[in-house]
């Protein structure tokens, strides 16, 4: 508590400590992440698939912003059912062969029953009033859940961009451009 | 440095900086997460439903709060052994026999083969002093971990609330609720 | 706004007031998560563990810290390919022998169809520029991402340090060791 007899010089003092204690609070407060939820969709399994869906259309509904970065299984998921590739090489035709095209050949990670068992959870949300897949991905779109694809997974699996459902806010990224995303979330998740 | 000649009107100004810096600070701190971890548990896996054990006790025994939001296949191993759910529709039959009931019927996502790499699994955590699933469920329950059980799945696979085990931190709820805990927390994780 | 006839007064009152506020900033600042990214290794799947390395790196390529903890199917993956682990018992000898030693003999967590999907995806990986399993562990190490392995992983599986690969920054230890971790990360994962 020194100059107490001269105010002038200690307000100025004063004043500078102030103006720095709130740049460096503007500084921590920018870099806080953001109301948002980032995660990764590597599984093409229809519960997890659908999971994934109900948190980020959750997250949305509550005022967050979602990102979902889909990646390798995730991937062909995102095709569209009509859409027509054009030339691919033989690796390329018989990955997109053997991988699911779009949401309605996606399958359950257990219990599948040769497709039995992915029928009768299908029937059941129905019954239920759960959201279908398509259902799911209309409505994300609706509410603006981002969805990133990954251009090494499209790269590997020989997917092409023209292949892709029509989505709004759909980025084709890699995974610097996620990580991005995630450390500014408040929630990240690898479904 | 204006006004200088007139130490009070400075005053007042650097006052009121002060308090609103103050607020701003306090509002930040509010929306800090907490020391909480959360996280969902989809798999109903042996394994990993043991590590998600494993990682919630350990947060507890930590200081930390803790959040396990069972949903999908992680859904069944909450069931009770010897309690009887009543009336159930076939559907609701069928998904009954087939999941596993309660954590003495649920198997290693790799190498069970047919149950014998299960079992082998058990008998090396005796004898390793690895805490069985009961004996975690119990830790869990005497160490305050939250359980909160997904009502859509609950619905789906037709389960009722009175099937369920006892538990004192058993809370049922939507996907919402879930994630106002996992925004609040500093550990997010995907099971 | 009072005893402003006694400036001095209302300077002590208002230093106090800036050394408190920077304090609990300090406090709170110290509290903040560090530019770090946490991930569980829980899957020995070559894709899932792929992904994990393809997140790690370029985590650290972008100027962040990066843990990874390998536990359970994870742990094998670790294994030296020609070191010998000396004498075990029974049960220790039969999770050596069935689990895959090395990155070399991990496989795909689907379309593996006997060895020749994962064959597949290795030749694919190759022609299209992406690094292997074991490119990517050297690349890891040269980056300096730090891996955690589960102590009571490696019990059960009756491993030995002295059979793992040789890798700068490797560290066993618990969950707890983790959880510190995870605590202080921008981003967590489960993978």
């Amino acid at each position: 508590m020194t100059n107490t007899d001269n105010p002038a010089v200690d307000l100025e003092n004063l004043e500078s400590q102030i103006s720095q204690l709130k740049s460096s609070f503007d500084e921590l407060k920018k870099d806080n992440p953001s109301n948002k939820l980032s995660m990764v969709v590597f599984s093409g399994d229809l519960d997890k698939i659908l999971a994934a869906f109900v948190i980020a259309t959750g997250a949305v509904a509550m005022g967050m912003e979602a990102v979902m970065f889909f990646t390798f299984w995730g991937t062909p998921v995102l095709r569209a059912k009509n859409k027509r590739p054009g030339k691919k090489d033989i690796m390329s035709k018989m990955f997109g062969a053997m991988l699911p095209k779009g949401t309605c050949e996606v399958k359950l990670s257990r219990m599948n029953m040769a497709g039995m068992g992915t029928a009768m959870m299908k029937s059941l949300m129905k019954k239920k009033n759960v959201a279908s897949l398509e259902q799911m991905l209309e409505m994300a779109e609706e509410l603006g859940v981002n969805i990133f694809v990954c251009e090494m997974s499209m790269d590997l699996m020989g997917f092409k961009r023209e292949e892709m459902i029509d989505y709004k806010n759909m980025t084709f990224c890699g995974v610097a451009k996620f990580l991005e995303e995630a450390k500014d979330s408040r929630i990240q998740l690898f479904i």
